[in-house]
């Protein structure tokens, strides 16, 4: 039968370990009301619910401590009033660990750009576009990509959808600014963001609801704005913080904000990256103080037939593995490793099988949580 | 690590527990080196390697004694020589248990006809297009789907591929006759298809390898040519039978072409039913002493929504069952119906993920392990 969740019992609280002695980096337990998340951690994207090609069953096995839903997707699709019903998100999907939600507004602002990773890499369209209706004060009005209906997002009805889906953590609304845009309607948007931010943080306090809520720090490339996104935000009552906005086009702007970021931000609370989590940019981050990275990336990879490894990724339809029979990593605990070889996947990419993208999708994910443990671990040793 | 299969120690053999009183039902069991088939059951299609959206090892879970795999697709990609150097397609699969392959004959024709289904609904083209180049009685000469190479198809070489394969059951080569042609063509074609099954035989059993031959009946819609199709293969030294060819436009075409064999079949060899496992077609044919069935049936109906219970079809993306929070039947005992609700699967397809074709085709390959425990329950009682 389909279980109740558990009780909640426990509030959210961010225990610092160890503190590297040469770098920032950290090593942590978020405390949450479903369970607890080591840090340095990854956070895998399950925008509607679940994982793309996994079953949520799974996640649990596979060690996934903080799964990342999208609050604009459930808006549209199945609605509010489903998942309030089914007893909260956790019980819908039937995740019994934790789960962070954001507020809509990335997605509302980068569809209306035309697309999330042209936009953060400064290659969008220079104003709304689409989707989009109207931002005001009170909020944005936007069109429903699944069914054309109205709908406006204010830093209010956010705060009140991410409580009733009772994610354990949750995201105060925010604007994406464009990567190109003049400095006026960037400060503009600046100071729009900080007030929307801050009036999600005194709706979500009505009801803390044992959720904990992160705040979004903005300013773009801009060190100054970046340090003055901190100083509002830090001093406010926000249980963590995420990095968002703009990161930059390429991994050494993001280097840069990040690391004019980190130093700003009070110890004591976690820290995620918001939307980032490739392998290259987790290496330059970690060191940085950052506490968990999310991203789609590595399902995404999967799908596409690339197999992360410690080696290297493994681009599994080549015709190289055609005759490889043994498994993707030997060391590997997941359903792929444990029970295929790396010619029977090949076969598999090849013939198209949808059996291809489950495999694939749960090694990489696995493969995510290993990785993070040995960040953890080599933090612990003072490698980082 | 990938697990070598065990020692194959044991060989063919029908035993049947039951024989109905009052119908040609019975319930019995196949033992090959792989395991035991309790009959009546139901045979899932792998084409590839694998049921589509399902991996291997959830299926010793799920109950399903005997998987299908297609000898033409298997030769295009990944190919004889991979499967060899893997140790056989069980070692390749990873599936400990009982495995069935075709000659590839099947596909070969079918395809060549427009289509499977047209081609057997009687709605095909008239003649060989596309793929077939030459039919000779040394067989079949076509073109790969795959990479447009030319395979020339024998019974020795359809035999040889399937003892490569090393499947616990293998199909003799044979023709698809069209079901248009004239008297004379399906006369010319009934022949062939009985001397290339002999031939296969013959190769067979220079080197049985602890294999099981099943002859294919055929005859199409002609009672007195599906008489002598029995006579013949009936007559050799097969270990069962399959009833193929063309089964008819319609359930009553096909019901008609079942009353009118079995009973010309040896009851000590197991039957199977060629392609057809829709649940209507096993309710008929069940009585008339089909032991097996095999069909894509249950998953492809699972990959458009359609989930099967003992109440009928459920077609869950329609919206009844958005706020339906309950599994698809408390009863079973499938990863869908324990782990997640109705409103959860509605949502997951309306939302397009692929999570839905994995959860929906596990649902409906265990209903099927189930329905067919459920005749030979009802045969045990005396009620079929």
């Amino acid at each position: 039968m389909i279980e109740s969740q558990p009780q909640i019992n426990s509030t959210f609280q961010f225990e610092i370990l160890y503190q590297s002695k040469h770098s920032q980096a950290r090593v942590g337990r978020i405390h949450t009301p479903h369970g607890i998340i080591d840090t340095p951690n990854f956070v895998a994207v399950g925008t509607n619910g679940t994982l793309k090609a996994l079953p949520n069953h799974w996640l649990d096995e596979l060690g996934l401590q903080l799964m990342f839903c999208n609050t604009y997707h459930l808006l549209v699709q199945p609605g509010t009033e489903v998942i309030q019903q089914a007893g909260g998100l956790h019980n819908f999907i039937q995740r019994k660990r934790p789960i962070i939600t954001d507020s809509g507004g990335f997605q509302v602002f980068s569809l209306a750009y035309g697309g999330i990773a042209n936009e953060l890499k400064s290659k969008g369209t220079k104003k709304y576009t689409g989707s989009v209706l109207k931002i005001t004060e009170e909020g944005v009005v936007f069109r429903s990509y699944f069914n054309g209906e109205k709908i406006c997002l204010t830093p209010e009805s956010s705060v009140q959808a991410q409580k009733a889906f009772g994610a354990d953590i949750i995201i105060p609304l925010d604007e994406l600014t464009p990567y190109h845009i003049s400095d006026e309607a960037l400060l503009d948007s600046f100071k729009r963001t900080h007030r929307w931010e801050l009036r999600s943080l005194a709706e979500h306090r009505k009801n803390p609801n044992n959720q904990a809520m992160y705040s979004v720090i903005h300013g773009g490339i801009h060190p100054e704005l970046r340090h003055k996104s901190c100083e509002i935000l830090d001093n406010a009552d926000f249980d963590g913080h995420a990095i968002g906005g703009s990161l930059g086009k390429n991994i050494t702007e993001l280097y840069a904000t990040v690391q004019t970021t980190t130093p700003k931000l009070s110890p004591e609370k976690p820290r995620h990256l918001l939307g980032i989590g490739d392998l290259p940019s987790i290496d330059q981050c970690v060191p940085l103080g950052i506490d968990t990275f999310d991203s789609a990336y590595p399902t995404r990879s999967a799908r596409h037939g690339v197999l992360f490894s410690f080696d290297g990724p493994i681009k599994i339809d080549r015709q190289i593995h055609r005759f490889e029979h043994f498994p993707v990593d030997k060391d590997c605990h997941c359903h792929l490793c444990q029970n295929y070889t790396r010619a029977y996947l090949y076969h598999l990419f090849k013939a198209k099988e949808p059996t291809a993208m489950l495999l694939a999708s749960t090694h990489n994910v696995a493969f995510m949580m290993r990785r993070m443990e040995s960040y953890r671990n080599q933090i612990l040793s003072g490698l980082i």
